[in-house]
């Protein structure tokens, strides 16, 4: 796409009304713009980056077998009261509103309730399980504070995969497939080392839940992280008896700050007994079906890749995230050598189906730099009178900053 | 995909429920569920139908320059009031809930309002225009009724696309080619002939706006079509001077039932000036800049292309449409020789990137070919005795129901 084209603009200072350092950064760089607290829409940039993650998730969900749905933000109040769960004393964070047909709905604050519904119009024998199902979808929650920019929104985007199951054999190895894809998609945001399985509160089926905690300044959790088992212990948990339980040592945990990046659920049959998800087993029994879930903040990873990975200069963006591969910049004005130079390497790289940012505007060199650097795709590939007379152009390296000079031939392998 | 696999099962009778042709068949063949009157999830086989929807319209929106984004469900009063169509006396469908931290915010019923104050913090040159962006995003309107199963939702898809120009000239091309885009949009999507550029009241800024109708019996407008000029007239604007301002003879007109697939509007400044969109022009003064907005109906095109296509036997798509290119049906039995054929040319299609589904289940193979006819995959492909003893596979058109024996190296191509 050429820089020309693209209807954002930079900002080069902060919002005012911005306290959180991704928000901040994604504002100033034209990825993201705020509607009010907590709700931001995505911008062309942002959304290729979101479409990354969302990318990156679902491989690796259907990798395991999972299959995609999509369910609505419109919620039937009856089903939620039979979970117990419609109740503003109960959950304090719907949005309710009034059908014109009379009567209440809801915007969904999660999607157990509709998906163990829907299951239970097409699951009713063993034969039928296991099943995995997922969605990418936005979640709405009636949050008091937002101050944490796109990493806690009224308005924000999960992943969220459920799996069913016909005996707790099954559901054990579809939670290990699952824990074991999450990791997979960690390490394919570049944040394997520093998220860490940790045992957290809430395990109504188990003695602890399952979080994946990301660490950062920026996160709103505490954790005691073992480095050499690469497990964490959320502080909420943290007495002797857990980590006697646990087999972890006292000594060895180190605190950090760190942000809640994805979390994993044994959930028992509390939904398909309430709302009647059954199978008739192989020996003619009726059995309520097995639960999980397992959620990953797909908005808030847009702000956790942000507040881990970008410095000074602007974002800094993992390779299979960022929105372009490559970011030429020319420093040449119309119809000169070096801009068509620019031209023709774009044109190639483009054709090479290799996703380039284009920048062609006739700015200051300074200008056309600071803005590569706060949009951080990750090699920069500058054209100037060097790649005119030699052929070879200069590329930076976003994360480390390198620079050096690789012939043309090479930029496209 | 394996149908043993896929989680959705069909049904052999209509929901009581659902009065709409296109909702029974959708529902009964497990590509939806309804969630409320009006709300419906999208399953893995509607889901893909829709993805390909959307896959076709994005493609024609990039290429005529349109820039994707993503905004927001929850909407800003404040912005709302100064366009005056906040109030339910004004706009009478919201859905309008309180937020926690006080205030009122309401589910987008469109986005003209939110998308031009994006576009007034990065536009202000006339070096800035002109731009086109759009957006895949639900819209929300709280209908009294709900009887078009997915024609006529409280909550569904639209591609919205707005023009944002620094001259008529400019705007009159890009409306221009909005409608070109459109048109070629409908041909893929096989509606080309029964869809008519048709004239229609709510044309502030223009004697009509213009509509695109899909002629079918299930629609709620009536429309008056000029059959050699391939354009309508809606009723509401079926006038004498009507008629004579558009050149069209009453006596060639036809009356046919319709609904309404796409829409395109001049929009004047109406939005630009009430919500400050300006643009420095050449000559250094500000001006307002002139808008179009361009809606195409995502969910609601699942449902025309349903009452379009569909038969007795069930649903029918369109080959860029369709959830799977082919459908495999195995009469084997699990380890046969028919089984181990269909499993070897199942691995192959795939292998060779054709997307398949694949119905491997044991089921007698009435209930089989009963199942293919009601999902509607463009060409269903026999795997039985004969398969095996010639290498020929029966292959059946699902629109024409034509039986052709094929060698199996054509399948491929």
């Amino acid at each position: 796409m050429k820089q020309s084209h693209l209807f954002t603009r930079t900002r080069r200072e902060a919002p005012a009304d911005e306290v959180a350092k991704n928000a901040q950064l994604l504002v100033r760089a034209g990825y993201i713009h705020k509607e009010m607290a907590g709700v931001y829409s995505y911008l062309p940039l942002g959304l290729r980056t979101l479409n990354n993650i969302i990318r990156i998730i679902r491989e690796e969900m259907n990798a395991i077998g999972g299959q995609e749905i999509v369910m609505t933000a419109l919620q039937d109040k009856a089903l939620w009261e039979r979970t117990d769960r419609w109740d503003d004393a109960k959950v304090d964070n719907w949005f309710k509103t009034k059908l014109a047909v009379g009567g209440d709905t809801g915007l969904a604050i999660t999607h157990e309730e509709p998906l163990t519904r829907i299951m239970a119009a097409h699951i009713s024998s063993y034969r039928d399980l296991p099943a995995m199902v997922y969605q990418f979808q936005n979640k709405f929650r009636n949050e008091l504070r937002a101050k944490s920019g796109v990493m806690r929104g009224k308005e924000f985007m999960m992943k969220d995969l459920y799996s069913f199951a016909k005996s707790s054999e099954e559901h054990e190895a579809q939670y290990a497939a699952t824990r074991a894809a999450y990791i997979k998609v960690f390490k394919r945001f570049g944040l394997a080392k520093r998220t860490y399985p940790t045992f957290a509160s809430g395990g109504v089926f188990a003695d602890f839940s399952e979080e994946f905690q990301t660490v950062s300044e920026a996160g709103e959790d505490t954790i005691y992280v073992d480095e050499e088992k690469h497990v964490a212990v959320n502080k909420e948990v943290l007495t002797d008896e857990a980590l006697a339980k646990l087999g972890l040592d006292r000594a060895r945990l180190v605190e950090k700050k760190a942000i809640e990046s994805g979390n994993i659920f044994h959930l028992g049959t509390r939904f398909s007994e309430a709302l009647g998800l059954a199978f008739t087993a192989e020996d003619g029994t009726k059995k309520p079906v097995i639960m999980g879930s397992y959620g990953i903040g797909v908005t808030r990873m847009v702000g956790i890749l942000t507040e881990v990975f970008a410095d000074e200069k602007g974002l800094v963006w993992p390779a299979e995230v960022a929105p372009f591969a490559m970011h030429i910049v020319s420093l040449g004005k119309k119809g000169d050598e070096i801009s068509k130079t620019a031209d023709a390497l774009y044109e190639d790289l483009v054709k090479a189906g290799v996703e380039v940012l284009y920048d062609d505007r006739e700015l200051r060199a300074g200008e056309k730099f600071a803005d590569s650097d706060l949009l951080g795709i990750p090699r920069r590939i500058v054209v100037g009178k060097d790649a005119v007379a030699t052929g070879d152009f200069e590329v930076v390296e976003r994360v480390t900053g390198e620079v050096a000079k690789i012939p043309r031939a090479e930029l496209f392998s």
